[in-house]
């Protein structure tokens, strides 16, 4: 009994975490470790953004430098890249896991990763699926695609769970970015394809509202077609188990066309997919899906 | 008990059905009807097609005129619209149901609702919201969108539903084909955003399949953004519960361009989207949401 109520006061002692970059983001990240009872020194370029999380139990350094060296585990979450140079410049990051929330593209996170080894900091990258309010939010489905050392990643796992899920992906530092991008991309792609749907019905007598759960559940029951175009990939073979084949699509495409011209929408968020379903048929692959059309984009 | 055994040898008869056009879909609809007992006659103009459903139980007709005449419901799954007159020209539509299933623009299926009406038959148009293999399979969640006559469908919703679900969405007999197309246009969007995340990975060391999955929890995910979008339409305010704004995006767009850039990726299938934000950005509306660039792609 005595040992219990030992163990229940003195429970396992939380990573201290250091936190560079107070923004809508970092705040919000920040906010969950404290939350979740983790000794946390922050530091922002604009000091008023910290004030608020001294209120809230952080240690607030006077400078980056102090906020590095306070703690091993240092998150970096910044506007971007060159602002991680400015930042980082004068901080002594020997012996450090450095873990680099900020917006990069894969290149850069390579470079930084690089960047890192020449300073003797361990590093990991992290590309976010998820906007402020979803931090701290499990329910909310956001998380965190990782790609660098897999050990700093599995040392601290627990931690870097406390503001949303993780996924790693890779040794190469590049590719939490990589897949970040491919991610929003294909989003921004579904955005411009909703964009489209409701200029459709701008001039008609038809409520937004109630073409949204129709659009949104079509949508929902299409996105599993990526399995498909995976597997087709994989064996090379964009035949199998197609349905509706590339000759058909394309015929059909002048009624898209059509019907935006006649409901006098512009056809720019359109046309450029459909006008690569039709290079695509011109080398004769009509019997295909619409997979092909991905060697067309790679140069 | 011996009238429960008359209602068993005298179940409530099936509406019978005329079917002209037996390509996948109309055959895949034709088979339904046959199935669930529904009395069928059917054309085509290529007769084998014709013979495989006569094997099932279908009456065959020698032409389109005699299947028009055999049925009060006409149900018609051509080509295209053009084919609808020539495969029609020679019947007597007087007093007949016909359901146009055949693929067409608003403006057609409007026009072919008035052309209807001259030859004294009752009207409905149909979006079909499937490919053949969903046809009869209600867990695959397939539907059909109609418009036009409401009389006509609440009368044969009951046969209607046998191959697949049905919406009803107003008796402007071109709105099953607006929305058929405002859909589909809209998964086109999001097999493009695909298409170029799929292209993003293509140099790398990374598995089709492992991105697959995370691809289409993310899509699934974001799909519901729809709703916020129609509820900022509804009431105007384009700043209605945005997190991430305008100007916010456009301020990642780089990262996106520049990954695609590393990656060889050509930017065609992302950038008339990101135009169009940028354009609204400079209208002043970096504090909207991305709506407003629904209202540059109307005329």
């Amino acid at each position: 009994m005595a040992s219990l109520i030992g163990m229940a006061q003195n429970p396992v002692e939380k990573t201290a975490v250091t936190m560079l970059g107070l923004g809508a983001m970092g705040t919000a990240l920040a906010r969950t470790w404290l939350a979740a009872g983790h000794p946390l020194t922050v530091w922002n370029r604009t000091p008023a953004r910290a004030a608020a999380l001294a209120a809230e139990g952080a240690r607030v350094a006077d400078s980056a430098a102090e906020a590095v060296a306070a703690n091993t585990l240092v998150v970096v979450c910044l506007l971007d890249d060159a602002s991680v140079d400015e930042v980082l410049a004068g901080t002594d990051l020997a012996d450090k896991d450095l873990v680099n929330l900020t917006t990069s593209t894969p290149a850069q996170a390579r470079a930084r990763a690089e960047w890192a080894r020449e300073r003797s900091a361990r590093y990991l990258d992290g590309g976010i699926m998820a906007v402020p309010p979803m931090i701290g939010a499990p329910e909310a489905g956001g998380y965190v695609f990782y790609s660098g050392s897999r050990e700093l990643f599995e040392r601290h796992q627990e931690t870097l769970r406390v503001p949303a899920g993780t996924t790693y992906v890779g040794e190469d530092a590049g590719f939490a970015a990589l897949h970040d991008v491919a991610l929003l991309s294909a989003m921004y792609g579904m955005f411009a394809g909703a964009t489209h749907a409701f200029a459709l019905i701008r001039k008609e007598n038809i409520d937004p509202a109630s073409l949204a759960p129709l659009l949104a559940d079509w949508l929902v029951a299409m996105a599993p077609a990526v399995h498909q175009t995976a597997d087709q990939l994989r064996s090379g073979d964009y035949t199998k188990g197609v349905v509706s084949n590339l000759a058909m699509q394309v015929a059909g495409t002048p009624t898209f066309l059509s019907t935006a011209e006649q409901q006098g929408v512009s056809p720019e968020l359109l046309s450029p997919y459909f006008e690569l379903m039709r290079r695509r048929l011109a080398e004769g692959s009509g019997e295909e899906d619409l997979t092909g059309v991905i060697d067309l984009l790679v140069h």
